[in-house]
């Protein structure tokens, strides 16, 4: 049977959740919601079908300790820190060329460590759907599909095609189109018009089909991959990684790659699946009180309504409000509108513009 | 000429400063507004008038040391600790006995540690002119009082009575009443009629005067008090204030003696006077942003209006808010209305009642 390999993909920053998260102490490191870092459940949700010794992480250079100290049953040099964010194209293809090194035959699921996905044995069904999938069609490139729930503009939509098979009970279909971020009226329609699964950056590949592919779309990319890849479990490697990775185009896969090639597969997973993307996530993660108001850590709320609150290494208090996000940790306080939560982004721009990164 | 002393009530648990303020950290211990605690600035603004070896403070037992690390120039054994709250009468006749045990003839003038007075001159000009009126009148008791700036409710008023003479260029009345904190109508009247003045818990005289005083309307308090300022510079005075001091009548000055006493003088104090009462005061300490923001500390406000920031060993972020009382402490973050900062009290309640003591 192919061997299943898993690589994390764990370099996001998380600025949208400041001050809980930090440059040095990114979202997928902390307990967003629940006991465990988010990346400890990525790993943990894949259980025996891709045991930890089959993950790879591809984080950033800073927090590789910290990954390391989180998941220590992973092999060490598995867990690979960029010297610079490149986006996601240098990410997978970097993933890809990893998990060749040490089985060039496998099959590798590639995901972002940050999200929540319930319940994880439905998850792993599919993920082992998609590698009977993939071993009646090595050459090709699969994307899973998350069921929309509404008309978000937040992620990228792709249209179901042709059906192509049935694997494990699963319904494999083609991929007729990746579509980029819509506006809402866009998203209206196509959730109206149906046939559209959210692009949650949930991929399975062989690495030998993902390279192809980087050879006819990112060609330039090919030879920097390989030289890492050819380095990789020597004393070279980290030299290596930190020389050539900067010198990779900053692209996505969607637009480097995905949006391009003809082929790919599309597998719908009916799960829950959250991204985690804002404060305003809890609200799907932790259940409201009688008020409406979501608590992650301790609290006192009086005559308070619809309010969020996380309270890391203390406590809030709160008194006669309606609608906020309060987030206290032991340095940094952060309180903004619940429906401004994507406004986070420009309180860490302001912090940074007034030279108090010591809090970022 | 008369010697003066001074002592400064700090028994306060300032709760209403919450989280800034803690049971072993009140309000007099913080620099609320200001850049040393408001119990260093009353020490202070009593410069050589009454200097250091003349002043006493009595404080909580839990706070003794604290008192003393932050006042090292006070001789340690005039910092006293009561071992629980008894209110204002026991701790001013406590302050007379105190006192009396190092000179009898001395002038004493007692004041709360957590106002904030300004400018200091004008406040020594007046303790001074104090002075010469009880030299003149040494059997009677004299209290200060504060031109009223708006109906308050959260003070006693004092009515003037006859002008009793000049001293030092400011003029003495008689005390007609004592007024207790009056309902807004009332206030509003009482500023309509004129002649009142706010009740600031200042008070000055002589040893004699204020036992006397005790002989006629606390009568029962009187030996136990004379007992342990007998003990006062022995190594037994600890135990004994511990045996005595809790036997007192729980009773406020203003009730016990000075509602009921005649010929007490009244003289007027024009100072900038501000009793720190809670969050709002800090609007007239410290200047406003041009959004009417008041903030204490390291503040990033983006689109916020009219709201009061403390932040105690960190940040507070906040955007899109209007109308905030928001305090960071590091473990502790509190969030009310601007209109609402008497409810910081009921937020201790809350705590205490959920036995998150360990926050106060």
């Amino acid at each position: 049977m192919t061997a299943m390999y898993a690589v994390l993909m764990a370099g996001g920053s998380g600025t949208r959740f400041w001050p809980a998260s930090r440059q040095a102490r990114p979202k997928q490191l902390l307990p967003i919601g629940g006991d465990l870092p988010l990346l400890v459940e990525t790993s943990r949700r894949l259980g025996e079908l891709i045991p930890p010794e089959r993950q790879f992480v591809i984080t950033s250079q800073l927090t590789v300790d910290a990954v390391r100290a989180l998941l220590p049953e992973l092999p060490p040099e598995h867990v690979v820190g960029e010297p610079e964010g490149r986006d996601t194209a240098p990410c997978l293809g970097l993933a890809g060329r990893l998990v060749a090194a040490v089985d060039p035959d496998a099959m590798v699921v590639a995901m972002p460590s940050d999200h929540v996905i319930t319940p994880p044995e439905l998850f792993r069904e599919h993920l082992d759907a998609a590698r009977e999938a993939l071993d009646a069609h090595p050459e090709r490139l699969l994307v899973f599909g998350i069921e929309p729930t509404h008309p978000a503009t937040g992620y990228g939509y792709l249209r179901q095609g042709e059906k192509v098979g049935e694997f494990s009970g699963k319904t494999l279909y083609g991929l007729d189109a990746f579509i980029e971020k819509p506006d809402l009226p866009r998203a209206q329609a196509l959730l109206a018009e149906g046939g559209y699964s959210w692009n949650a950056g949930l991929f399975a590949f062989r690495p030998a089909a993902l390279r192809a592919a980087f050879v006819s779309y990112l060609p330039d990319m090919v030879a920097g991959l390989d030289t890492i890849a050819a380095a990789f479990g020597s004393d070279g490697f980290e030299s290596c990684l930190k020389d050539v990775f900067p010198t990779l185009e900053k692209v996505s896969i969607d637009v480097g790659v995905m949006e391009k090639l003809d082929g790919t597969l599309m597998l719908p997973l009916p799960v829950q699946w959250n991204d985690v993307g804002s404060w305003t996530a809890l609200e799907n993660l932790k259940p409201s009180d009688d008020d409406g108001n979501v608590v992650d850590g301790e609290a006192v709320l009086l005559n308070t309504t619809s309010t969020i609150v996380s309270a890391d290494g203390g406590v809030v208090a709160a008194r006669g409000v309606d609608g906020l996000i309060i987030v206290h940790t032991p340095d940094a306080t952060m309180v903004c509108r619940r429906d401004d939560d994507q406004g986070v982004k420009e309180i860490v721009a302001a912090l940074r513009a007034k030279d108090l990164d010591v809090y970022l």
